[in-house]
């Protein structure tokens, strides 16, 4: 299952990069802001992730999620915290978050996958 | 086409008993509730279903649907009433509905080519 | 608390005039078309404005709320039933809607007295 | 400002009493299990209160952001600590979000103020 | 109607103060990025608006949509030019947008008056 | 990468004709309206598509956004206006926009290679 997590990066990396090659400013700045708004603070990284994943969720954005997914996992958050930031996710947002829990819940396996096949990227 | 419908219900099924193997409890109870809430009481069951589908037609979330249309199909709700149901998501949501629509339209042709066929899971 | 009830109607005549007044034809085009879709066909009337008001929960717009709750009191749908259209939304929307079932149930309450007491508008 | 607080506790309560009157299962059932999913577990409760005003602020519901704000209050969240879930809302939702920032910027500052006063309800 | 315009102004310009004063620097950060968004560039200040306009329409935001239907106000974009852009959004965004034109329509006509009678802000 | 717009154009093309084969009045009358929408009036052809991509992008719905690069891409619209598009979407709609950017890129890619080798549909 790890091909979903090299297929996500792979993808990201390459689209981002033709993005930043047009040059545009407002793009440029947002994605450093991004990068800035979950940089540890009043809040620390954790959290900070935690809140990332939660907002994708209910947003329903898969890639946001998978994202989101990868850096938790970097960061050790572990299975059972995981699944309570899902459960807060699909109550606020309905049902209608499951399809995406399901595969937020298969990325998440392929990530622990991952890890133990030492097959880091 | 039929593969359509297969494809779908196997990978519910087997990201279903991942999410459920970890013994989330919020999980499991908001699963027991959506169950329940689809079951006959002072509205019928088709009534539930199709209010279920075109729920998840105007939030254009591509597996709600799916899951609804196999329901409706279980049902016996005909296809100029699946139409009708089409029609209102399109004219409350928009056009932004419109590419939801063709995967619903294309899945309900294979819910009806599958049980031509006696092709039934 | 049937002020609600008038207070809504009278500013959307007011401004449903003010917009037609300006002949943009696509607006009157699609005004005409959202009265055609809930006409009775292969679906009754009822069944359409309970779709009407289920995607109009589950997208949390107060006014599509509280217009399709006064055509659901017109055609005599009872309380029972909206509240089963109201956890259909609930469930399929999350808890997000929680506020706009608050609402819609204190319309629903306005619409009920108001008849109770004559003051049909 | 501290109207704001009470106003909206007053019509949450006296709302949920309405809808509870009706005796709707389901609906019972998903408030309890909103209540369940803010419990302390894997999580404690002040980073599911996060997770919970998060989730409201992208998915732009005013009233459930005054219910976890109030929520954060209670648990003794910090100025500087809401004022970064905020800004991971702002990113994750872009400017749309900011005017509902605007509202939860008012309505913290109501919240601190009935805090000062002693005016608790 | 031109309290309409005021009171917006007012509560928007006090709101902001209010959020600026907390020197969160992603927030701070982000408003300026707004800002420099809608600059000319390979488009025109009078489109960008109109981009800002229709985006904020579909994703129902009326005080985002107040914002720019000012802005559109000052650049001289003229009322059928509006109500073109008001079409665009209602079909994209379907019937769901309705509720949220009339509100639009109002403050529109509260712009046009409150220059008629010399009352700019 | 100019499979990209073919199979786009094709899986649209052939869903569409299953669609229109059910007599569906109201899908039928929406999409003439659709089509009406963005024909020129008081705006042109090419703002009332800049406007359609972005009110696609910040709805997040990929295909409308494929639909509406692909106008664009016969108006001429260039490569820079399209980024700033982009930009606009990803402000007000925030980086949730972001992976619906980056497939939105890879096909504004296919479409200018296409042109270049002829292969036009």
């Amino acid at each position: 299952m790890s091909n979903l997590v090299s297929e996500f990066n792979d993808y990201r990396a390459r689209m981002n990069e033709v993005i930043l090659s047009k040059n545009n400013l407002v793009m440029k700045r947002l994605w450093n802001l991004d990068t800035n708004t979950y940089e540890a603070g009043a809040l620390d990284k954790r959290t900070k992730e935690m809140l990332g994943l939660v907002a994708s969720m209910v947003l329903r954005c898969d890639d946001c999620i998978k994202y989101h997914l990868g850096k938790c996992h970097e960061l050790g958050i572990k299975t059972d915290e995981i699944y309570e930031i899902f459960s807060v996710a699909n109550i606020v947002g309905g049902t209608i978050v499951i399809p995406h829990t399901r595969r937020a819940a298969e990325y998440w396996e392929a990530l622990n996958n991952e890890q133990k096949t030492g097959n880091n990227e």
